[in-house]
């Protein structure tokens, strides 16, 4: 695996992320990338997009002053949209991320059937929508559009080849800032031209 | 305040609603008849709408089992961007929403800063960005284009009076089924035409 510039330090944008980092990992994890390049997009005006707040079910919340409530019970819901949403160039972009341990293929069991239907609902109405897949093994992060990946969840494979990836996906090079430029790829390939 | 067809019934479509919604009260929530509204969108295709989770900072989690992991400590989080996005007609949809108990005006802190930014933000990379405003003791909801509030947001003033809501504001009429039409409007007024 090759390094990262900074491997030891661990950037924390999402509270649920601190709970679940792996500290004896190299490396951001794609989240973080993620957050850190769309915190870049936003402090340039280049774009507006955010990741979702982990979705929660509340069973019990505890009163103890009238400015604090302080929840005591609660567990992780499974997300019925992706993770990823927001507005680029007046379009709106819709996407999900996926960090991938294999180094021969990627499981369509990591993505929700729920997610598929949304993604497959938000390209009828014409958002721009994609999954950014990470073979971290090979530290190689991969835009592929969703519907390309659509096409092949519903049919006999139940994974698709690293070398799929490979022909099929865009690679998204490594950058320190923004640390994955995603929207290049986006006005390359589906904008028309540079912005 | 002229009562619902329905005022016992009580939909829940976010959890957290569950624990909060006030039984006392007669008719839906805002909140609910949002929801309730989004999920006829996206029944008949007409729009991909969502709230967004509440947001949560998660302190405690016991992972009591390999599959349940229960959070046993967590606060609310001030939101940094509106509680509904998503695509409609091709274009990136944002807005807020937000209920109003007095008769006499809307005051601005009642929306946070960070929305107020995120709303210029989402205007400037072509969203359609809206506020929908309820004043519960008329039982009036309107549609309100986020960039006339924000003008006034920036002014000497404190509030919005309930007139200037009726003046700048349109009045989304109350249905059954879906309950407040908020897309009609924006096709009647922002894209042109009946769709």
């Amino acid at each position: 695996m090759v390094g990262y510039p900074t491997p030891k330090r661990i950037a924390v944008a999402d509270t649920k992320k601190a709970d679940t980092t792996h500290y004896g990992k190299r490396g951001m994890s794609l989240e973080d990338d993620i957050n850190a390049t769309n915190a870049y997009y936003l402090d340039l005006q280049r774009a507006v997009i955010h990741k979702k707040p982990t979705p929660i079910q509340i069973v019990s919340v505890d009163y103890a002053s009238r400015s604090t409530a302080r929840i005591t019970e609660a567990y992780f819901r499974k997300p019925s949209t992706t993770d990823y949403n927001g507005v680029y160039r007046g379009k709106a972009i819709d996407f999900e991320a996926k960090e991938c341990s294999s180094k021969t293929s990627f499981p369509f069991a990591s993505i929700h059937p729920h997610q598929i239907q949304h993604l497959e609902s938000v390209i009828k109405h014409g958002a721009i929508a994609f999954i950014i897949i990470r073979f971290s093994k090979m530290n190689e992060t991969y835009y592929v559009d969703a519907s390309k990946l659509i096409c092949n969840y519903y049919g006999e494979k139940r994974s698709l080849p690293y070398s799929w990836f490979q022909e099929e996906g865009i690679l998204i090079p490594m950058g320190l800032c923004p640390r994955i430029d995603y929207l290049k790829i986006i006005d390359q390939f589906y904008l028309g031209g540079q912005k």
